[in-house]
């Protein structure tokens, strides 16, 4: 997507030196907007572990890119294969639970270890990060056509009045590489020249709404407003929003789905108003190994994510203290909407009902036999 | 209420001098707990101006007592009279739409205007504020004796487990004199040795919640833990908890409830778990001229609230940025609870259903003719 009118992804290979990475360094977003290089599988490391990256498919994007590394590096190694496993193991470290980050390294893994060559295993490990990057951004692409298809309804229905749209946590761009799964179809809309708006929810703790979804919508373009996560509800009973559209880290095979703290009670509030709540997802997020979205385990993060808070102060990024100094916080990452309160399931294969009957018909192959 | 064991109020005449109006000054909680006296009505009008006090009660209580300390001034004024209205116009301009401000200066007017004497004038002042405030204090215990019922039932319908309790907001001790409304309940049965613990929502964009009540249920020794306001239907869902208990500014007399942004959300996720839900009012905030919650103005407040936010930095308390400079943000202050997913109002007067039948049932001489 466009930063101040230039396209941008989140990674990619410097254009006159293909040996070096670069991505953005998320971490100090919205505030300053930094491209950092990275050179050695070590740096890699650190951005995945320090959450320079973030976002699922970014993670494992850039992963795919450290082994790429890992095998320019073993050029000079007297046992380049040692060194590549041994790199493929610090990778997979830096976020344990992290599916995609296992996924892309092993990836990378049966590419480079089916090459007897240094020089093969470089190009085949630099083509298959690059073609794992571009099958993200067409994932992405396809969602946002699907998605395109239900603004252009309400659209037509509002007789191209605004679309006001309300998302929660980030499910962007910047959490791909390019289109984002719950932006694709806004984005794909706005360029379109569909008149929307998008409520910004802040989305406690971490505030990837306000810092991050505002970011990549201000940058494009898009109209959009920051709002609490208290007040989607009263938007909605004022009829202020036409369309949720947020995205998931896990749907279960019947269609429940985990996404960011917050999510279901913004269901909740849509099917109390009779608003559409769509849920945009690759189907390598759909887990068909569970039936019911309270077996999902929910990621008990940091207190301090909820005690504290970083914030831009005369220039610099400060971390102040929120709550009260001996009271405790409990920081739980995600919740369980059921597929009863979703509208909708967005999928690259197209939008289907949120229920084991609605994937299977997207997708047979999974059907029980 | 307790602060480290000793008994509190929000406000009290100075023990040895009752010249001198003593508060809690609450923009410095959770990190810092002063004490202001208060000697002159431009003092008093700069405390309710810049929300040194808070919540409706204690504005009304400190406009009381700033009377009593215009009185004082009148003394030795020429016209004191005059000096009173004058005083009692000054102190009404600190928060224009503050319906108690205006209900205890009038109550004040009347009082002192009754008597010749400038030293009778401030004798009934100030025992009318004394009375006022001792008004408060009673209706907020018997609206908790009657909130202790439900408490006592559920804890013994879980054989005196833990009773988990969310609250949203800050309806406690420092909104009024002492006991708070949706606290008073939890004060009174923490007091009688009930097992209870009460999950406490931030509250944004102003944070009452992991501010104030934190701060105040930790001084007084009540188990609590600070969640961010997205976690709660979570915790609804694993039966985490076991009861809502919220405060009100505003009841229909169809038992819609106006409280701060964010309640209508947990009241949806109570609803949708089964979990009772109750608001606690005093019934002078019902408003019995509305049958509609949806005609309820909703207050519009500065943006800067939600980019920003205030903590405490190496001693200090900053206010940092936490949003795109250039994002726009919307700040609703209040939203609307229907009565249909409220389980009962606590009042002074005993629990009644959410709808008109229930509080008639309580306030007879409010049906209509």
């Amino acid at each position: 997507m466009k930063i101040d009118g230039q396209p941008f992804r989140t990674i990619w290979l410097k254009e006159d030196d293909s040996t070096i990475v670069q991505i953005i360094d998320q971490r100090q977003l919205p505030h300053e907007f930094v491209i950092k290089e990275l050179t050695t599988v070590d740096e890699v490391a650190r951005a995945i572990r320090e959450m320079w990256v973030r976002g699922a498919p970014l993670i494992g994007a850039t992963a795919a890119f450290g082994m790429y590394i890992a095998c320019l590096e073993a050029k000079n190694n007297p046992n380049p294969d040692t060194y590549i496993h041994t790199a493929a193991k610090k990778l997979l470290s830096t976020r344990p639970t992290a599916v995609n980050l296992r996924w892309a390294i092993d990836k990378q893994l049966e590419v480079i270890t089916s090459q007897k060559n240094i020089y093969q295993k470089i190009e085949f490990a630099q083509q298959n990060a690059l073609q794992l990057v571009e099958e993200d951004v067409e994932c992405c692409r396809e969602i946002g056509l699907f998605g395109l298809s239900i603004i252009e309804t309400i659209s037509s229905n509002l007789n191209g009045a605004t679309v006001n749209i309300l998302t929660h946590c980030n499910a962007g761009w910047l959490a791909c590489i390019d289109w984002g799964t719950a932006t694709s179809p806004i984005y794909q809309a706005f360029d379109k020249g569909i008149d929307l708006h998008v409520w910004v929810d802040e989305t406690r703790p971490r505030n990837q709404g306000s810092r991050i979804t505002a970011w990549e919508l201000g940058k494009h373009g898009i109209p959009h407003t920051v709002i609490t996560d208290n007040a989607g509800g009263l938007l909605m009973q004022q009829k202020k929003v036409d369309l949720c559209l947020v995205g998931t880290d896990r749907t279960t095979r019947t269609g429940d789905v985990a996404n960011k703290i917050g999510t279901y009670l913004k269901a909740l509030a849509a099917f109390d108003n009779e608003i559409p709540f769509y849920v945009a997802l690759p189907s390598s997020t759909i887990d068909w190994t569970i039936e019911n979205g309270q077996d999902i385990p929910i990621e008990i993060r940091s207190e301090e994510e909820v005690t504290h808070i970083r914030g831009l102060l005369n220039g610099n990024i400060e971390k102040v203290l929120i709550a009260p100094k001996n009271s405790k916080a409990l920081n739980l990452a995600f919740d369980v909407t059921p597929g009863r309160l979703i509208t909708g399931l967005i999928t690259e294969r197209g939008i289907c009902e949120a229920s084991e009957k609605g994937l299977i018909s997207l997708f047979p192959e999974s059907a029980k036999t």
